[in-house]
């Protein structure tokens, strides 16, 4: 039977055997749930960026720049890191470059030797789920984290993930093991839990309620997100 | 009120502030339960070492040696890592040199900057609680983990004392807060998640199942394991 792991924090991603595997990246607040709606909202594609000065570079040349640190839009940058910003359609057909915190971080950690990118949000759950069992890759789940620490939204992510997909993947890993009975635990109420968080409390700050909300819709769209190895495009079920 | 924080794995610690928190050690399977036993059957102290040459060479003068590697006795060491070997006396009053896999590297990490450094495990849970209350510091959970990563039984023992110290410290770290809950989901039957988890099958293809059931034995002794610099003690209540 096909395996699943889980990495907590791109801090911890040499311990783990990336190559031949299909790694699914997640930045739950709010990078990957910002690249879902994006793409199911219609975007062409998004160019993810490490450092705010490259991405920052591809402003003129086709792209709208998308810059996110600690939270809040980047200065001189169009976009920022809400998943609401592409839902009027105002950016269809368009290229973003994007750079965030945690998730592309994350993405550049894993992207020289996965056998393919996923990018994962509670939005697109079931349809990663289904496109994920339809492979014959083993699975990484890279929790992007929170400035290298353990996050608890994306380590419930993970847990749901597992849990959807257990019928077609067995786990010997502990990390998954003990995500996934913390999600069985939680998910008839993850808001309670999440209203704990460390990352939750950081984003009502900026009054982006609206925001968290969105994030946590399960099942909204069927896009699937994958990384090419240079850009991230939709991938339809 | 006093604060209480998770890390997961000594691979993280480089992200904590360590410097004047009481950093309480956790290597369940089997080197701080292995410590604790050792201490509440007598034996005056017990020397960190984090390499098996350095243990070794403690050999001759004046020290039992007691080496693990992956799970088995070292080469040429008359002690391994079973918390069992303590509990005829045999040891009472002698000095132990030991090392082992992931528990004494935690140790070694951490020890620069601590204002105390506690040996934890599920033997002593409530003497430590009462022990880390009775002082004014913050508290650091640091799990040694199984090579780097994340693991079941360290994470259960660090979700057990911030259930136990809940009334005296709060936490806005998202680890503590995961694993208070995976805890409290649990924590009628841990032996049927643990049963589950990597570490566990490691050492049950050991055959070391009384371990197993020793080192999830729930306040047993009252001894608090304190490392004061250079050599573990035994501290009453």
């Amino acid at each position: 039977m096909r395996k699943i792991e889980t990495c907590l924090s791109p801090e911890l991603i040499h311990l783990y055997e990336i190559k031949g595997k299909n790694v699914v990246i997640v930045d739950i607040f709010r990078a990957t749930s910002t690249m879902i709606s994006a793409l199911a909202n219609g975007v062409f594609s998004i160019t993810p960026f490490y450092s705010l000065e490259e991405c920052m570079g591809m402003q003129g040349k086709g792209y709208i720049i998308a810059g996110e640190r600690d939270g809040k839009t980047a200065e001189g940058f169009e976009l920022g890191n809400s998943p609401i910003e592409f839902l009027n359609g105002q950016y269809k057909g368009k290229k973003i470059a994007m750079t965030t915190t945690n998730g592309t971080h994350a993405i550049e950690k894993s992207k020289l030797n996965a056998s393919s990118i996923i990018i994962g949000s509670f939005l697109n759950l079931n349809a990663t789920a289904k496109y994920l069992s339809s492979k014959g890759e083993n699975i990484l789940i890279l929790c992007a984290g929170w400035k290298g620490k353990f996050n608890l939204e994306d380590s419930l992510y993970a847990g749901a993930l597992a849990t959807v997909l257990k019928s077609n993947f067995q786990t010997e890993c502990d990390t998954t093991i003990a995500l996934e009975s913390l999600y069985e635990c939680h998910q008839n109420n993850l808001k309670k839990l999440l209203s704990r968080a460390s990352h939750t409390k950081r984003l009502q700050n900026e009054n982006i309620e609206a925001d968290i909300d969105f994030c946590l819709t399960f099942n909204k769209y069927n896009t699937i997100g994958v990384f090419n190895g240079e850009v991230i495009i939709s991938e339809k079920q």
